[in-house]
């Protein structure tokens, strides 16, 4: 197989979209993407559209590309529409990079996009609660109804879906804040985390989203505000927590050989590793170790040439937990790092420098190609702001879903220049 | 690239299962086709799942295959969830053949499956609008309704979701058998086609279809039987549609280099080919010109060679205009090839050996590998009843949605033995 790059990246500032149509948001971000790759449409020989849930927010299902794509005049050519829930665009990048490196096609494009708002809140619960086995969960939700187990139902925009009822059947219930505040807490069981250190992440992440015009969230919290807003499953506050949101971005790939005709500064795509969850022991590797491990191995790199990371913070104490994951540090020293600042934008390992799914908004099927293009930036010194002193090797990591026990979907790549 | 191929199949018979759940469907497609390739379970590499409807009429999006795969203890690998409309399974299938080919995987298995049938009829006639560009639609509507131009409601189970609501936004439409029957009578203008010939396609298929017991309907109908069966849409009644159906069907895919291993008879897969419409002007090749050009190109073979064809036959002109597509005669010639027999089982070139769409039946993500399993068996002389004479070469074809007045997605296999 032969070695594949990245020659454009283009997204659309993630945020609350009620009045515009997906087709909208999707344009932006392949214009932008084509643009900074200087190629005209024409050119782009095969389309990967990752979406995960506009089939119960938008009605919108089974040839999702087609429709937004032949709006902008691009048809013509093979479009796959692939999901994985919250790994659904990384996936989407992942077969643009296979279509290339198989020699198949030598331009690739590939496009996330999500419209999780709705007039009706209820349609985004029910799709967000679709990203686990639908059919387990409604007999989980009428075994606790059995049991007497109240359901609480939240107001507030973040963290909401944790409570939320899955209105596709109309009896179900989104359990992935649950499941990250009980990870969260075993951790602090476990290694004496603190809630001031998974609060220091949420710090961060909001910094870093101040200085992203991409980020949904561009306002600036201090320890104390993170840990005062209000509780959605403690120990995470709402500003722990990522938010709902609408956004699309956009990529296009390329033959290595062929990327100098683009671009002075093309993007290598070191490793793209997919996997999904499996039963295992305890003691075995997880899903999270198998793919990084497997990502290393076939970038030939380890975690201490990391120069910037992009991790998928579905809430701040799963961004501590990555840096485990990672190997930035030893089991259990996630909350050190973070005291140590060392995953500052200015820290020896910056990790989330756009403010990640916290601040930079996580529009579901757009996270993982909004996640590749801010380390695509990032390693060309295009980042403004919020860029990192002068990285050579980046690495994002996107995980979707959650069936029996461990995450459906996870998609790591690693980039280079 | 290498050259890949199949070394098993497996499905499930098409039907009515509402009270059978897809994981139920899925299990017994996946285990006769790792069965048929004598492979056990750890020894597949990757899965690609094809599903286009089971958001809107199960609730179940985003990781529809790891939820049916895990279930039957599959998992730990990469995991594609793909869709297409009608050919989610054959771009599932393609991207099977995208990772074998590419050197990445050895042995990987492709899965279809659909549940179309539900208590709440108004869902799964949403799920088959959301085949097109659904805003498009609603604006349709809209003017249609605005210009009191009433909406036909019809109870029957075929051909019905040509005149039902969308339930997914509750005032769509889907026209398919309208567009259907509107291809129908442009063919018998411009070329004196007869309602005869277009019936006789459907006495052949549900012949045939009689013949296969994965079929969802099994019986024998007249020519007068099938032109008497309620009028769905001029010139095509009720026996000229394709069914509901629900039903699953898989494929195992392994490098041709390796697939004696496994079998003493591999399916080889002489071209995948996957394109989507386009706007183009009347005289310019369409959708299905371009890619049976390419398909044949890649194979290096022409209409002359082939043996055996599984053709999309949504409604029963549409296989007839296939012929001419297909270049099994010169264009409005489709109508004689029917008088004369030639697609018949015992004919120059069968077509649909299965019973196809009409007969076999129609669970949309599951069709495209039942079309590519037939051929299979087909080609290896495992078709009991319904075999084909020796075929050494066979062609499925497999269209999928409407965008802007052109088919969605069309993917065409060719396979050889």
């Amino acid at each position: 197989m032969r070695e594949v790059s990245i020659v454009g990246a283009g997204m659309v500032k993630f945020g609350k979209y009620l009045d515009t149509s997906m087709k909208v948001l999707a344009r932006e971000a392949v214009e932008g993407a084509l643009r900074s790759a200087g190629i005209e449409a024409p050119r782009v020989e095969a389309a990967v559209v990752g979406n995960a849930m506009a089939g119960l927010v938008t009605g919108q299902e089974c040839v999702r590309g087609q429709v937004v794509l032949r709006d902008m005049g691009i048809g013509g050519i093979p479009v796959v529409n692939c999901e994985n829930a919250c790994a659904s665009s990384a996936t989407a990048f992942h077969l643009a990079w296979l279509y290339v490196a198989s020699g198949m096609y030598d331009v690739v494009l590939a496009l996330g996009m999500e419209k999780l708002y709705h007039a009706d809140k209820q349609r985004s619960f029910a799709a967000i609660g679709a990203a686990v086995d639908v059919e387990l969960m409604q007999e989980m939700i009428a075994q606790m109804n059995a049991a007497q187990v109240g359901l609480r139902a939240k107001e507030a925009g973040r963290g909401e879906a944790s409570a939320a009822g899955n209105g596709g059947a109309g009896q179900s219930r989104s359990l992935f804040m649950d499941l990250y505040a009980e990870t969260a807490r075993a951790h602090m069981r476990q290694y004496g985390t603190t809630k001031e250190q998974f609060a220091r992440v949420a710090v961060k992440s909001h910094r870093n989203g101040s200085l992203n015009p991409y980020a949904q969230y561009q306002e600036v919290y201090t320890l104390e505000e993170i840990l005062a807003s209000p509780m959605i499953a403690d120990p995470l506050t709402r500003l722990m927590c990522s938010p709902i949101g609408d956004g699309a971005a956009a990529a296009v790939l390329c033959a290595s050989s062929l990327a100098g005709r683009f671009t002075a500064k093309p993007v290598r795509i070191l490793a793209s590793v997919l996997s999904s969850g499996a039963d295992h022991e305890p003691e075995e590797p997880g899903l999270q170790q198998r793919v990084l491990t497997k990502a290393y191995e076939i970038a030939g790199l380890g975690p201490k040439d990391l120069d910037v990371i992009e991790v998928h913070d579905a809430s701040a104490p799963a961004e501590l937990i990555a840096y485990e994951e990672l190997g930035l540090c030893p089991r259990g020293e996630g909350g050190r790092l973070v005291d140590e600042g060392a995953t500052e934008i200015t820290g020896r390992v910056p990790v989330n420098p756009s403010g990640g799914l916290l601040a930079k908004g996580h529009p579901v099927g757009a996270t993982g190609i909004a996640q590749i293009s801010e380390i695509f930036w990032q390693l060309r010194g295009e980042a403004g702001k919020r860029q990192v002193k002068d990285p050579k090797v980046g690495l994002t990591d996107n995980l979707g879903g959650m069936v029996r026990g461990e995450a459906a979907a996870m998609a790591v790549h690693v980039l280079g220049i």
